[in-house]
């Protein structure tokens, strides 16, 4: 957490990040080139550790180490925390192994561990042998927790006081470790086994009478999460508490680390994004790198999805195949057809995005699942009502008759009853079931809307063709 | 922001809030029916005032008020603040004026204004009318400002220091100060005309020599946000930068108030929603009661966005029944009319999905709009190619001849390109425009790929059954 807060200029260019950072580096590139080092130094002063991380990723390749090693020393390691990985990496080739080793030694467990996932597993074992005993036990502790776990997201670094502690005693410890830690905002306190005992802030401490006893300021009954918890558990119980940090306890609930608001804001987005792209077919990677990954890697992440969706138009295909009889009859029915099953699919999908959305931010478990779904089927069907008004008297004029208007109003009706019904029922079912809704929902309501929809559709026009004489 | 930190039970339990809430709101239910009071005392005390507001909530309307009244004062109004508007509403009916006044005057500005914004005008006259001349003077001038900007989601209670106070001068005042201001780990130092003229952390202050000077201490250069900057930039720049809290000034760069950063991460939540609802075509409105909201509002959120894309599918129908002549002769082609504009629709979408979501996290512009576009229209190019070796044969097989096979392989490649390159450039030209790629894009995208993928299917299909007598 970045709990200094100076950076040197106003709105308007902090607000566009990345221009500022194009800026920077620009300058910064006429400067090394010319050797002007004072001026580098006397440039990035004043520029905050994120954007000149920024800066320096976009430098060209060889500049980068040199621009890197003009930084502070414990500048460098904030800057570092912030590149890249792929950055990260080059300059972990590009600098002397003693540079290498301050650098990973000093950063936060956290940043470490992220570093440790994309480096080559030989790097890591060699800069892990390397750790002094006490980081090294850390980063292999942490490394061994599973992916997107509060194991992973958690530092080590905070401050745990004891319960016979004065309020100034421990002001005097707080202020001691203040340069070794996260944060001094969430004090702990653990027993002699290191039990988590009770929490305070810093906020109590400070108002706290000096003579008091942390046993006696400090909150007993700590809301905490374990190193397994998922790491959306983690952000959301964050996130409705308002915390700034919260514990992370052992399965014998010793204290081993915290989870800092700062990580949580990621985690949040991070999650924004995979459902967002479940939404659209897009399999989730690792979408920082998104941008930067090559065709072949999107290509993949996507055509996936794409035959999964085909199979289901395929059936689609072998439903009116089978039906090809009536189309041969009236050939403009199938003129409709998109409409209809377009239709369906967006009303599908409005009602699978509120509730996946729902799920997610935890708001739908208010209202009942049942309630939910009888709620979006009679929003289907109101849907569909509404929309009759004026695709039957199109579909009158269009297909020259009242026999297409009548096959398009009654199943459109049915269309988006079921694709409402279909699109709320699913989600809850696979969530029900384990499985992520955001990602396994469309294409089953895709599928059995579309399928249903031309059968009902075809059906209906060739039912009504052969036994209502008039029309 | 929750800088206390204590609460009352386990993970489990914890991250299960919902069912938390569900049973303290059963217990306290059955206590305030028995008339026991000091059990409703006990029970809650330990609760944290989010799972009281939520179980509060669940209660039936009369015992309502009756729980409120049980909670200590400065307990009941954080619980306020928790409550859903609908609740807050429904207890200053039931509450005495004089509880009401209390309530409202001693709310966070923030929270008073989010409540003012859901009330009828006259009862907001009212209240502003009968508040302190201090707390009447902020709200105003809160009102006053555009939803969804920095004013309106700042607080103005922040602690703010002078360069000539001294660093045991200004604990003194922190500590005077900490039972009144939102936060007091970010502290603000304005001149005499409250020109903000620089920023120090708590911890800087803690670690601080206490005889030094706090214009020796801070830091100079600020970021800062003014009222106006919309709230997404504003949680973007605390998102970038790690910060807790983030000043707030007015247009002569007076400190007005502090954005936190708990505010920071429902803004980042809100706004993800927003992209998701618009991916699913569901209007977004006040999305946290969206499950309260009754079905004719569901439905007028929805009926726009489907009338859009119904218009847009009754051009496809437009276009197949200007065509209905190759039709006629061939009606298997019909078949995979829903299998080319679904691939279409699934492809526009997944490169949609990407460029809105880079667009949202600003990780697009790293790579530059037009190598965006060429990107994923090479992407489309290449998923084209991969789905043809299925699709062909099928479309071969079931079509009954190649005529079928080659006019869907021909189109297929077609529309896999052209929706790529739609669904990448619309929602830059919308953005460029001024206009939420998010809320745009999805129904010109559908249109310009229905229309022109069945336009390229039938006319080649045509064009083949003329021009090739081998097929």
């Amino acid at each position: 957490m970045n709990e200094a807060t100076g950076a040197p200029f106003e709105a308007p260019a902090l607000l566009k990040g990345q221009h500022l950072a194009d800026e920077v580096a620009d300058q910064l590139e006429s400067m090394l080139s010319a050797g002007n080092y004072d001026g580098v130094k006397s440039l990035l002063e004043p520029v905050q550790p994120v954007d000149i991380a920024e800066a320096i990723g976009r430098l060209p390749l060889i500049l980068q180490a040199l621009a890197f090693r003009l930084l502070a020393k414990n500048e460098a390691i904030e800057v570092y925390e912030y590149l890249d990985p792929g950055v990260q990496q080059s300059l972990l080739d590009r600098l002397r192994s003693g540079e290498v080793l301050e650098i990973v030694e000093q950063m936060s467990p956290d940043d470490r561990v992220r570093l440790f996932d994309e480096l080559p597993a030989k790097v890591v074992r060699r800069l892990l042998a390397e750790l002094s005993p006490e980081e090294r036990r850390v980063t292999a502790q942490m490394l061994g927790y599973q992916a997107e776990t509060a194991g992973r997201l958690m530092t080590n670094e905070c401050i745990d006081l004891k319960e016979f502690h004065s309020a100034a005693q421990a002001l005097t410890i707080v202020r001691r470790q203040a340069p070794f830690t996260e944060t001094i905002y969430s004090l702990y306190v653990t027993d002699r086994e290191r039990h988590l005992t009770g929490i305070l802030s810093l906020r109590d401490l400070v108002t706290a009478d000096p003579e008091a006893l942390i046993g006696d300021v400090m909150t007993k009954d700590v809301v905490n999460v374990r190193t397994d918890t998922d790491q959306e558990e983690v952000a959301r119980a964050i996130q409705r508490y308002d915390f700034l940090a919260l514990p992370v306890v052992d399965s014998e609930k010793r204290l081993v680390g915290i989870v800092t608001v700062d990580d949580v804001i990621d985690v949040i987005e991070q999650e924004a994004t995979r459902d967002l792209y479940a939404a659209g077919a897009v399999q989730a990677g690792d979408e920082d790198d998104y941008f930067q990954s090559n065709l072949f890697v999107v290509a993949r992440r996507r055509v996936v999805w794409l035959f999964v969706l085909v199979l289901a138009n395929g059936l689609t295909t072998k439903v009116i195949a089978m039906n090809d009889e009536v189309l041969k009859q009236v050939v403009l029915l199938a003129a409709f057809i998109p409409l209809l099953i377009g239709t369906g699919g967006n009303v599908g999908a409005q009602s699978s995005t509120v509730v996946i959305r729902g799920l997610s931010t935890q708001r739908i478990q208010n209202l009942g699942l049942l309630r939910a779904v009888i709620r979006e089927a009679i929003a289907g069907a109101l849907l569909g009502l509404l929309m009759l008004c004026f695709v039957v008297p199109f579909a009158w004029w269009q297909g020259q008759g009242p026999l297409v208007g009548a096959a398009v109003g009654i199943s459109l009706l049915a269309i988006t009853t079921l694709a409402a019904t279909a699109g709320a029922a699913l989600p809850l079912l696979f969530d029900r079931m384990g499985l992520d809704p955001a990602l396994m929902s469309a294409p089953f309501i895709t599928t059995a809307t579309d399928v249903a929809g031309v059968f009902i559709y075809l059906r209906t026009a060739s039912w009504l063709l052969h036994h209502i004489n008039t029309l």
